[in-house]
């Protein structure tokens, strides 16, 4: 039986802010990448949010981010590989550590917001991201942008990877997301983004941008649980897959 | 072999602020209680202390403090005992994960400044530290004031604990510290200081303020890196303890 | 005729994360009071807030608070008057250059959360809180509670002052505010409250907790824009006041 | 007479961390710039360093830098110029409420570490820098790199500007720094450095890296103050200045 993992972003309200609508995406997810405090979540959020996923039975996972509260870890800073590592690492054992109080076993580790768009095209910054997860556990799974430098970094240090595959974005003949710039970027037509999402699980292939057939491998796809219409797609996307006979599951 | 842990703070230092002289604290001391982030140091100075010490083969220790850089974490934070919880179960698990890449084993946890003066005197918030400690590793040792609170909650938790003592500090007839509000707070003969810690390990006893004859059970003692003056300190004790038979080494 | 001020918080989002209908709260009040970026918001909040407030008319304020953005400023942090001074005389000018690139006049300044409240019953915080409005513009109104140290600090230090009554609240014999610890804190009947919110104004006495009359002098009423049913009430509150003849503008 | 100022940044300290020789230094100087608690600096810090400026007569200006005390402001930190505007607008509103406290007229502003280097060759981030010092006080004179976007900047929005010069740099034909990526970025001749300086002043001419002769009109010149050897050779400076007969003065 064909199998794909749904991951989403969770734990990112700080403080008396509230962001996301953690309760209701988890039902439709097979894993989840919880904010570690620095680009968005705090300690308590943290715990909260482990033990939601927990009792859930959805696999856990890290969101390391760039220190950047308030841009919310999208704003670039310019930073050595190193400074990155330590970053990550620090965060990934913050967040191992509400894992484990919780009775959770870590499970995988996706970079959030800007690090992750910069891993996936930096060698040196994704060695330095896969280094850091390798260090903190031998058995957490990297998810990265499917066919991204981050990918091969994660194979390179010899860890487990994920490639994720976005339900709402075009790709190019290369198999890399086209650019937010261009006119293409984003699937608007839900259907077609639905069905895409089974092909892609099911055949290992789908049309690019330009309309040729290209191989793809996703291992999980990223769902949005920021307000009511992402939840309605992501609800689609879910039946579509459940319907053409794919288990949704962890990697 | 008589024997006692010397512990010291470390890894204060935050990006481009240097504090305290840890590369000549460590040769001094079996264990170290490293910043992790809140009150103190930062994701790369975690890296750099921790290997430090794992180099030099002291054990290494979380040193969680208030989540307050710019008052070090002395000023006291009003928060709710699962708030306590949460901010140190985070700062553990960031410190360890720095420790597991290091190749090292973390060995215990000791609350920074106002956070271990308050869970000193505050059951509640002796017991979310005691907690805390608990739900991030088994293993590890729980340092506290002699005779506090958080001693208490420690053993009440079930997990190990190590009494703190203070060289320079003068005692109440009760074992507890005398206030720093008072005259006799601090010891300012060194000598006669040095003995006292000396008399401590080998009998178990010391004079209080009031000159009467007191227990202690002394498991570790504090020694402060901060300047010169204070590394000279820290070297007539080391050297007191050792020519009087008492072996330095973690508890 | 009589006239009295409606105020409220404005300005408490942060980066990614929006709180308050601050548009929808600006029609109803003829002051605000804007998060100056260390309990709640930021630099770009503070510009977009001022701006708003500056182009519907009302008198713009700066809301200091505690630094504790995780908190929201309601966390009691110990500090010293001097640092709690210089705390909020960085955030009064932080606010001035907004309010002065947007050609507006700043007019006053009140305390936020837990800064309002100690102030409100301690002597030396509220001397500082009335120092630092002194020394940063001798024009700003001092906004503190009723009664309060804090207004007694303002007058002391010879700075105009406004007391802030509470439409929800029920008072004391002595004009205090009944602890929130009590069962009758709260008033919950808004036709009622919003009866007194009249009274107090056009006849200066309202009814105390215990049913006995007492005199009060409200300057300004807090207005509340977090959600909509908090709308309504100021909504009926600014309805009933302009009924009875009485005009709403800043003190 | 000729003059010039020499400038220097101060009030880098931050919370228990102390940076800087600033007694020492403001003697030697005829300005400062203080930072505002983004990249170095607190409240009471500022507090502190614009009394001591202010009871020495020195000229008094900003120092805003990013939001990024870890990286103390060098690390580059992707924003708009909007969001540049925003927190620059709010640096310098509060350190001219510290100037305003101390009786003390706020004189200039001089962007920091990335922000300086990134508003010198970026038109767009110049303009946004430039209208944050016009939009605060229309007095604030702007110090910049001599010859950069930020002095034309300046220029186009209308405030006065002060070209920086660099005792220690070598210089390109045309005008600007070598790039510290080449060999000769540095001057390690303090007797040449300190020639080169007054005769920069007196005849507005220096020797580029490759012997050329260029004009130059330095307004300001930096003096580093964070150790005792940078004191030295600023002495040196302010020395063979006073002997040739260059006032040592505010722009």
């Amino acid at each position: 039986m064909p199998s794909i993992d749904l991951n989403s972003d969770l734990g990112e309200s700080f403080g008396r802010y509230t962001l996301g609508l953690d309760d209701q995406v988890i039902p439709l997810v097979s894993s989840v990448n919880v904010a570690c405090g620095m680009h968005a979540g705090d300690p308590a959020v943290m715990r909260r949010t482990v033990k939601l996923a927990a009792e859930a039975g959805v696999a856990v996972g890290a969101h390391p981010g760039y220190p950047d509260l308030q841009g919310f870890g999208r704003r670039d800073i310019a930073m050595s590989p190193d400074e990155a590592y330590d970053y990550i690492l620090y965060q990934i054992g913050a967040l191992q550590a509400f894992c484990h109080a919780a009775g959770a076993r870590m499970h995988h580790v996706k970079p959030h917001g800007q690090l992750y768009n910069r891993a996936a095209v930096d060698p040196e910054l994704a060695r330095a991201v896969a280094a850091a997860v390798h260090d903190a556990n031998l058995d957490l799974v990297l998810v990265g942008l499917a066919n991204s430098e981050l990918i091969r970094a994660g194979q390179a240090e010899g860890i487990r990877t994920a490639q994720e595959f976005f339900a709402d974005r075009n790709y190019t003949d290369e198999g890399l997301l086209v650019s937010r710039k261009l006119p293409d970027a984003v699937i608007t037509d839900e259907d077609f983004a639905v069905a895409r999402v089974v092909r892609a699980v099911k055949e290992g292939a789908i049309e690019s941008a330009s309309g040729k057939l290209i191989t793809v491998k996703p291992d999980t796809i990223c769902i949005h649980g920021d307000n009511v219409h992402a939840l309605e797609f992501a609800g689609k996307i879910r039946t579509a897959l459940t319907e053409a006979g794919v288990e949704v599951k962890p990697v």
